[in-house]
């Protein structure tokens, strides 16, 4: 089977399609025929060598996928050949709170990952992706939306009537717009352009804020809100943005720090007296995962995919990425 | 002023309409003109002399109303003279937690309540009704619709994508219909009549079952939920449909106890092997009145008004209340 | 090797002991020479063909027990042979929230259980008891400790200074006391018999009713916490206890609905005006039970045993515990 | 009437005595006379113009104080004229979450504080101090005490068996390591001085570091709880700590973020990998000073008071507060 490969210490330039033997269910796993993968942040530093977990050599890259049930392994129950399935992002993260030794199990980073054409993984590990998803949206579904989900109901969820505040328009801020929206809030978007604020308009955001020409953001959040300040915080962006996100919020409130785009440094005194409550969030169990999709089949949510690129053309797609021109999500095809 | 009196110890008949001098506002309270008044069930028990609570020998029956502010006394701030506001059910109960001693201060059963032309409440247990409601709408929020928020909101609030079934569509069940529905839950209504199923279905009702001709009605439950059972309960029975309701739930799911309709008993052994939680829910504090608010707000959700009678048939409003007849709310306009 | 069967619908005499190939671990499992085991009420009603999970025709009986790992399965890490170990009451609870389908892997009822000289349990479903424990005191944890740990730190775990009330002197109880206590608790024990009370201030209860003696003991409960109601109910009796724990109860209280002893019936309308919330409770999965062992640790609490009954008494050791004369817990040794 | 006042913008030594009319009860107030008060860090950045909330430019100086009441203005129930009490540092913060327009009610900040012969306040925000302690011990409560109550038994109290990290040996640390032993726990605690340490161990620390000659205490700590890391973390100290508090902290735990001793900046990124929730706690409402008062009675803890100073060596009170060698509270009496 073809897959790609990356060298630590390498550059994406040293990203390379393979031919591997396909893999084979063990007991208790499942064969997966991969169709189609989704792009994170976190693959940039992956691949680039920049990523803190990554502890292998030379493996494969990407950690969301969705394809479709060739081979059961032995023993394994609830699941028939051609079922639509995803993987988890943390292979070991079925139910209950994250552990440490879950983080050792990321697809794409701490073990192989779904960039190839046949991928094996733990029943206990993988789930139906919705019905009224493709292949290409369903493999948009293990980190980013399931970590946008782990804010929008981590522990005090959004509620109808909250407002929540989302710092542009990457993968995650989009789902946590689609996902804050269909529990009822009011969503207040942020980016740097108003086609995309006009685009996370369409998508149901109530407030749009353009922090190039409002760079004092926090002080027009506060406005939206009759001065209360919102909710919760989708907070993408990391410590550049992190003053600004405590101010923006109510006494009470909730800042999900998902993000590692805009490094930065703050003084945690801001967290004291603004009385917030800052989380560190990523991934989620299967539990949630499986309560994700039905809040999705209920509310009939569609990801949003900014582009689809050929298995082929990854190299292209990280690129692309990289520049921070896309709206949603970025998926590549696996033919 | 006009105003209603009960005697206790009396029937529905001994309701009568009396002269009495308007009250005045004392500091920090304000002077409200009732313009409408809603009925809830516990309103005929305070009447017939069998609600536990009820104290006094003679006062002023109803605890839900709205009206618009006439006069502010001493120290009021934060509201003008035409505001459109309701006022709390315990009218001590403005933060927190419930307390027992919040429990002596209910409108219309324990101290005076709304069924007259003139009100003075503490500003403290007031605020404004939502500006797109009118003053009969907003007049059926205090009891019904803050403790169907209550219940929807509680210790593990309502997520997109949860399944709650609510019993019969009275006031209560109705809100909890439009608040789960805004909070993107799939919601499951019962009642023994097929109109009131189809108009719960028009209201947003994604399945219904008429427990008349379905006595199982929590097997239906189950097969609707795919075996899994719902996440939370809106119990507006009582002990008489308890077994069932638990039987509807999934492990680790919600009943919310609100009702005292249908009297019962039932054997605590189907809440150990249920593993479900039942919990005691009536009325809500000021803060979470602020937080229902905005939610309506935000969803646009306009309460469903069975029936307007004048202030005058208020015992003819309260007789039809008893017929269990009516779908949502019953209200008495305040001329 | 030495192991019991119970026939489904026999009766206590039918529990014979039979000799049984020992079984052999698999994959990720642990054989454990078992050392002791305890009872619980749980095992009579699975004997005597009374307990409604109870499926197959003829197993091994017991729940709760504790040996040493004497074969590792291919592939088990963590553990090593001489292991002082138990195993969970329900297999399958590794993390998170109990769902229905653990509900079916309880030892001793569902599937074999742990009165026979050999065990294999999932390595994932086992762990090391405190160093400060016997065999003996360690086979009492699975069901009894831990369902009194899943109630003291449940949704809303007891702190210092909150009180905490038991129902009667058995396993669960006697537990609830003394992890109440470490906690910081003040605590009222029930009982029938002054000496059991006397023995439970021994073992640091602050308060001690005779509920034959006090038959309206709500009303004393009342008074030893000034009017107020206790934080906590460890409620292992049933519904014939039910209206006197809600009254003993604060509002906003928590009842831990444990208990099959007392069967009986109660109206759910004192939950609605007690403002109480009553929670199914029922064993606890590996990480609460790692927890709870932590504690014991740090606390250096010993769990009670009333009595050591040789495996050969088995059936005595039941007749034993059905009289209800013990205090704490009974135990088998296995030799 | 003797008061302290100081001055808006100038330095300690402003700081002084003036005679005043002492104060008048009004409707529901009482009129107290102080009899002790304590020191906390925020009242040198008051006096020296240094806190962000303080906004007027002549106020009497101090939160903390206890007295007994001389006087109930009209309508006060529930207290007498000669109760030993103690009033809330956010006067208006009497239930549920902190608003912000609580933060502007602190006393000696942002109202008139209590150093001073007689003050009012509002008898919704004041309680009796434990009946266990002096004046002195109970002048130390409402600030230091509180807010470390708010973080053991925050939104996931601690539990027994559970660890808890405490820096220095300030006020908050001291109270949140008796409050932590009277719930059951572990506690780490450092400072930089091994006799400071040696007398946190005779007040129940079961482990203490000296964070000069450690000064990788976060390796230590992990090693502490073997590899675990702690439960919970009192970050009384600031930015400069904070990155070494969370690689202390174990996944999922809890860093109360507390002090501004010691100023500095940190990464976000580490929040996120470290999968740790930074929750900004200040002070507490009346309902949680009750409940202490509760657990501290019930433990019986006495406040650890470090040295006393006559009212008149408040200056130098504030003076040896700075140098830091103080271990728990200063307290100053008033005649």
């Amino acid at each position: 089977m073809k897959a790609y490969q990356y060298r630590l210490g390498g550059s994406m330039k040293d990203l390379s399609i393979v031919e591997r033997a396909p893999p084979r269910p063990g007991p208790g796993q499942v064969l997966v025929r991969m169709r189609a993968a989704s792009l994170n942040y976190r693959d940039i530093l992956v691949v680039t060598g920049k990523y803190p977990r990554a502890q292998q050599d030379s493996i494969i890259p990407l950690s969301d996928g969705a394809g479709e049930i060739t081979e059961l392994g032995a023993g394994v129950t609830g699941f028939s050949v051609g079922d639509r399935v995803a993987a988890l992002f943390f292979q070991s993260w079925t139910r209950g709170e994250m552990r440490d030794r879950d983080s050792h199990t990321a697809l794409g980073g701490s073990i192989d990952g779904v960039a190839a054409q046949y991928c094996v993984f733990s029943a206990d590990s993988t789930l139906r992706i919705p019905e009224h998803m493709s292949f290409e949206e369903g493999a948009t579904l293990p980190c980013a939306a399931l970590t946008a989900w782990n804010g929008v109901t981590g522990p005090r969820a959004v509620r109808s009537g909250d407002t929540v505040l989302t710092l542009g328009t990457g993968g995650v801020s989009i789902f946590a717009l689609q996902l804050a929206k269909s529990a009822g809030a009011s969503v207040i978007v942020t980016s740097s352009s108003d086609e995309k604020l006009a685009r996370a308009r369409k998508l149901g955001a109530d407030d749009a804020i353009n922090y190039v020409t409002t760079p004092d953001w926090h002080v027009a959040v506060r406005g939206l809100t009759g001065g209360r300040g919102v909710d919760h915080v989708i907070e993408t962006a990391g410590g550049g943005t992190m003053e600004r996100s405590i101010a923006s919020t109510r006494r009470g409130g909730f800042i999900h720090v998902i993000g590692l785009v805009a490094p930065g440094q703050f003084d945690p005194v801001h967290i004291l007296l603004g009385g917030v409550t800052l989380r560190g969030t990523e991934g989620g169990s299967l539990e949630m995962f499986a309560s994700m999709n039905r809040a999705m089949a209920q509310a009939k949510i569609k990801p949003v995919i900014d582009r689809v690129f050929a298995f082929e053309a990854l190299p292209a797609a990280l690129d692309y990425l990289q520049t921070g021109r896309h709206f949603g999500k970025i998926v590549v095809t696996i033919a």
